[in-house]
């Protein structure tokens, strides 16, 4: 039997974790800080201490490099968050003697693919998956692969009409992230959406700005099925007014893909990470 | 030596041509008009006159269904051109006569097919390519393959910010394409974009509308090379605008892809076409 290394690097906390295909073992969580070489020696101790390891798969917040003929592979790059731009995370886990096949990805790739494969997702040829929590974002899965592009996707940066003028993207203001997750909705309604009640106008104002983005990756990926997970996306009541309105709004041209929570709930990262595992073995 | 027939039927002209992977032999342009079953019937009876042939690539305006587990595969499906919603083209040829392995996509997978095999878009590993004429039509090809998804993209009718409320899309009114593609810019400017000089406001306008889309595009696709062309995208003095502004929307937050003109000129569909029969006989 193999067994799997899984590493889900969020801006907020990590996830690491030994397992295989049907679910984790043992995990440990604990925030990511700001010291990128502390927290890989946190996850490297921890899968020296489970091991040893068939393969291991790595999904990072980004923006960051999961192209293994890039430069800059295995890197975090143009982040925003203090002390972690330009770090090369997986070079810090082989030199912490983290020596089995390794893929490298997203985190919201990693969990696209947990999804895909064991969650909401299954059976779906064209799978779209979008978290809105402190952030946007979106992971594309085809035929089972991951949209990578040059780079990744970054889907919470498109900009969209009728978004607010006050956006808090450190990089674009007002982009859909920008006024979309969770930072941007607290400062235009004044409060946490998880303190707005489910029948408030403030989530009707949400879906709008959901929904107009979601029908623009429509328009561009084509998806058969969109999973909508996150914090914030996870709500019920969310999906409830995003689904009308982005019929709506694609009003026909094109089918509209059926809208769904997550299937993994927390796990879909670290469920992805084994996918990842799993990969870097074939 | 194989020899190739290949069809670009576009919403005004066809082309139907015979050659292989150098280029056209021989080929014949005719207005596409309202009738399918005549101009499948011209295809037919062109393709015969210059068999026999090892393979076919048709690329046809869409919406239309190039999945080939579809039970609508072949169509064109839900067109506002009179006369051809819900046909079944393919079926059409068969019907004719013509037997040969059949690879059916959209013009414009097509033509971004030729771009990237023989065209501008060459060692491209992310190409977006990107046609501005009567429409607006956007192609993905990642690693010589074209991205379907569930049925294909529809990229010009994604919604983007600072559109004017006025546009022409039978849809959804001031999409992408409702307010950048030909028919919108003349009736914002009052007159065709041909007619309109280089030095003319009217095209930093567009170059605004345009570049707010690609910026999009680049979020959700992470493209290496933008290669962007048709009647009114392939203009110079729109690349000009264009770039900076691009640039100006992206923000340093992801790299910024090349932004070239097509290198076929009109042979990209049909030259695409060839390599779409080329994929036929694999």
């Amino acid at each position: 039997m193999v067994k799997f290394g899984g590493i889900e690097s969020g801006g907020t906390k990590t996830v690491v974790a030994v397992g295989d295909a049907s679910g984790v073992d043992v995990e440990e969580r604990f925030p990511t800080g700001d010291d990128p070489a502390a927290a890989m020696q946190r996850v490297a101790d921890f899968l020296h201490a489970h091991g040893p390891l068939d393969a291991v798969g790595f999904g990072s917040f980004g923006p960051c490099d999961p192209n293994p003929r890039s430069r800059t592979y295995g890197h975090v790059t143009s982040t925003p968050k203090p002390g972690w731009a330009n770090t090369d995370v997986v070079g810090m886990l082989r030199s912490r003697g983290i020596a089995a096949p390794l893929t490298f990805d997203t985190d919201v790739n990693a969990a696209a693919l947990g999804e895909w494969r064991y969650g909401a997702g299954t059976g779906s040829e064209a799978l779209l998956y979008l978290t809105i929590g402190t952030g946007i974002g979106g992971g594309a899965i085809f035929g089972g692969r991951v949209l990578h592009g040059a780079v990744h996707p970054e889907m919470g940066h498109q900009r969209i009409p009728g978004a607010p003028a006050e956006g808090v993207c450190p990089y674009h203001g007002n982009c859909w992230e920008g006024v979309g997750a969770g930072p941007g909705i607290a400062a235009r309604e004044g409060r946490p959406a998880q303190d707005i009640p489910p029948d408030d106008d403030a989530w009707r104002r949400l879906a709008e700005l959901v929904a107009m983005g979601l029908s623009n990756l429509v328009m561009a990926l084509s998806p058969d099925l969109i999973v909508l997970g996150g914090g914030v996306g996870i709500q019920p009541h969310l999906h409830d007014l995003v689904r009308p309105r982005l019929a709506e709004i694609i009003a026909g041209y094109v089918p509209v893909p059926a809208l769904v929570p997550p299937g993994l709930g927390n796990q879909a990262g670290i469920r992805g990470a084994f996918v990842l595992a799993e990969q870097a073995l074939d």
